[in-house]
């Protein structure tokens, strides 16, 4: 069994940017020896996130609006009192849906849900090159 | 180290249903000659997701209000517009919760508290037959 | 490839208690081995949850503020009807953010982001002395 570390760069735009890194990440575990194990992602940072979703522009829209409900960007934030960056509402957001995913490899491929992809949730109030780490992990 | 790959299937019913997983992934585990590592549960589809409570009616029910108010299934969704399939509320819950769950195990045994159970959240507005994949990983 | 299991204690207090484990988490793993592979953090229990966040306490009143706005303290809950340990909320809040945790382990390091601290949500709605597992895996 063994360990290898990728990382994947994407540029993302301000307001809640919600990307599809399933491509991306197929092609990474394409190119390794891995068969049987798993994929984890990771997000450094404390303004964005991760999940799975079905890769649908309303659906997309649908989830963005249940995170506007969940930490609203207009409402008073102690953080921005302090530090004036006007980001309280991506901290919080990114906290609650958490900044780690794994998805088990079985003969070589994720084993998604065909309508299942990968999704990177930036917070942040301004353009940002993430970084996200991918560990593949397994035999 | 090791990987080994199987899998449960459970039938769910429309509605949020809310599944107590753990005797089945505890049986896996118990023909497992894995002593110490872990097991990580993923489910494959967008509607489904995965988390751990005392598994008691009562919580449970308290449990499936919460995430009412967090994703209403009245509300309009786009997905819905789009799809007509009237789960939009379904994706949006399984994408704040999440598909993944790692669960430590420690001689032979997972590591879970007292009253804490796993369990499968079926968001999904029809019967399904739901496929969940238990990896356990370890020596 | 190999896994070595860890107990870190921590005494929490009533409320919302957040806690930064960071510094501990890093001393544990300064005493491994494993250069590269994981930290996985677990907590055992139904009222307890991890997750990270930039550990300021503006930010950190900020989350607290919007896990009350999910799963408010004084609303009723079935669990404490049954049960009469009034902490409905706090199980609940657990099961919405999640036990568990999976951090990369990069040359002997925890891939966290500059600002990016882990944390344990102790929702109990007593003082209590929680345990975390913590699991490294690697080489």
């Amino acid at each position: 069994m063994k360990v290898e570390n990728h990382t994947i760069f994407v540029q993302t735009t301000a307001g809640t940017d919600i990307l599809d890194l399933t491509g991306r990440v197929s092609e990474v575990l394409g190119e390794s020896a891995v068969r049987n194990g798993s994929v984890h992602l990771f997000v450094p940072g404390s303004t964005g996130a991760l999940t799975t979703i079905e890769y649908e522009s309303g659906v997309v829209n649908d989830l963005r609006q249940a995170i506007e409900r969940m930490a609203p960007e207009d409402i008073p934030y102690e953080h921005n009192k302090r530090w004036g960056d006007g980001n309280g509402y991506s901290h919080v957001r990114a906290a609650l849906i958490g900044p780690s995913l794994t998805i088990p490899v079985i003969e070589g491929r994720m084993a998604l849900g065909t309508w299942q992809q990968i999704v990177l949730l930036d917070f942040d109030n301004r353009p940002r090159e993430r970084r996200i780490l991918l560990q593949i992990s397994g035999e």
